[in-house]
């Protein structure tokens, strides 16, 4: 039973052809790699890939990373600027025994020997945006939370490998050089194809807090369903960081296991995701939280044509 | 009950001031960052801070993290040029809700602005280490892997607070930007005052998979001892690792519980590590490996001496 399951709507067009690939029994890293792809390719995606937001220094800084469940074997790549596809970058990375995560100058001196495309990753409307955020910044203090949608994604083929990947160009107005959860094995993503995988998006400070990808399959492998182990690591961990600190981050998390089951959890409104396997089209779901647990409804043509359409509106200079 | 512990000989200096600070109600945050400072600035110990060997374009890049188990707050820098104290800037950096992890010429330009002190970490004999090693890789290949003592620690003060941080200059020829286990929380380090916390040294890329420091904690909260809590982490990896990949790295892991309760396991020949607590002066231990447990020996006088003769003795250019 092969399966491909991303967090938010953006993933639509990228599961879209992995489910191809899946389908003519292609095996979980080519269908992770291409899905992510097509959303760091998409300009209008403002978190992932080309169009994703600057730093504070209006510098479109990338993290990736991907993750074997079968090998173990993982790769990333942290404040990488410059190149069109991350996600590549991090996989490449993953054939070796040791570099495996790479960050900064370092990063980009390896994906340019490998001959990866260089591509200025910031957009004149990613710009606009950063040239609005200073404005509104000097006016009212606007967190710099707000508007993190990395993608993250599992998949399992016919063979039963399980693989997990991640992209993001990380918090709009990030300190140069930060880097959140994404390329951290066991916080943004784990994989273990004799259990599955998960994947998180959200406030990456706190996602580390709980290691929480790692939590999501360890809790399967002690026999929790998919939904029942995301549901736990989202609300308890929600929970936790309230008492500790008095709040808590954005955590929305994706899971899928070595069976193609699901399981999406998040504390937000209205988060979405996509999710196809050999027996269910690609579809959008948009969740909710109703106490402890989640209900997911599919996501109507109206939610989805405003979705696109909210984020490809014309965009004005202030 | 207060305690430190800390992976290596090496630690044993600080680990006295450490106690002093502890024993006279000191945090286990000043503990920590003071022990890990003391490691950093002695120039024979060649994976961490000043002394540190280089990686393969011959720059010194370094990582730390620290995580403080009341709070959850945590901070962390990667493939950091050109400062003193690495774990200090880690410390600072923790006091932020977002922007935790900083990497490279980011990291540089935050610790630059807080004032931290410019140091050149590259030093003679590193430099020596260096040319050596580029002759020998002409003769015989020789894996990155060997000689990785990265310095990790947790500590827990007499208001019960647990801390964790680590320090390491990392494999010695990395590839530039490559980041191993010490900064990722989680795999390097992870803390929780209401159970403890684990630090782990070995090969950070093997480490990352088995997000080793966070299953640690997790296993001592379900009741297990720190002892055992580490032995089965260790053992389960090292099997899992042959299993899946054919080999395991070097995977050596400290814990220590709220109550001053400590563990340690390794799958290397001796492995050493430094412990103090309220109940126990500061001791040197020789760990080795028996079936699935750990049999701890006290450090003989000789054992010590040799230990450091072998790092200060005169090293020549081949």
């Amino acid at each position: 039973m092969w399966g491909i399951i991303a967090t938010w709507r953006m993933a639509k067009e990228g599961i879209d052809s992995a489910s191809e690939i899946l389908g003519e029994k292609g095996c979980a890293g080519d269908a992770i790699e291409t899905a992510i792809k097509a959303v760091e390719d998409f300009p209008f995606y403002k978190s992932v890939g080309y169009g994703g937001l600057p730093n504070e220094e209006m510098e479109v800084e990338l993290d990736a990373a991907y993750m074997d469940g079968t090998t173990f074997n993982i790769g990333a790549v942290a404040a990488i600027k410059d190149f069109a596809n991350p996600i590549s970058i991090a996989r490449s990375l993953s054939q070796y025994k040791v570099n495996n995560l790479l960050v900064g100058a370092g990063a980009e001196a390896y994906a340019h020997k490998q001959g990866f495309e260089r591509k200025n990753m910031l957009t004149d409307r990613a710009k606009i945006h950063y040239k609005n955020r200073v404005k509104d910044m000097r006016e009212i203090e606007i967190s710099p939370y707000s508007g993190h949608d990395t993608v993250g994604m599992v998949s399992v083929d016919s063979e039963q490998n399980v693989v997990a990947g991640t992209s993001t160009s990380g918090l709009f107005m990030k300190k140069k050089g930060r880097v959140g959860d994404s390329p951290i094995i066991g916080s943004g993503l784990y994989a273990d194809s004799q259990v599955g995988g998960a994947s998180a998006t959200g406030l990456g400070e706190d996602l580390m807090k709980g290691v929480v990808s790692y939590e999501v399959v360890r809790l399967m492998k002690e026999g929790l369903s998919p939904q029942e182990a995301v549901e736990k690591v989202t609300f308890d961990l929600d929970r936790e960081l309230i008492a500790r600190r008095g709040e808590a981050g954005d955590i929305s998390i994706v899971a899928m296991n070595k069976d193609g089951e699901w399981g999406v959890a998040s504390n937000i409104e209205n988060f979405s995701f996509a999710v196809a396997t050999e027996k269910q089209e690609n579809t959008v779901y948009v969740t909710r939280r109703e106490g402890d647990h989640m209900i997911h409804e599919v996501a109507s043509q109206e939610w989805l044509e405003k979705y696109l359409s909210d984020r490809m509106k014309p965009l004005e200079e202030k």
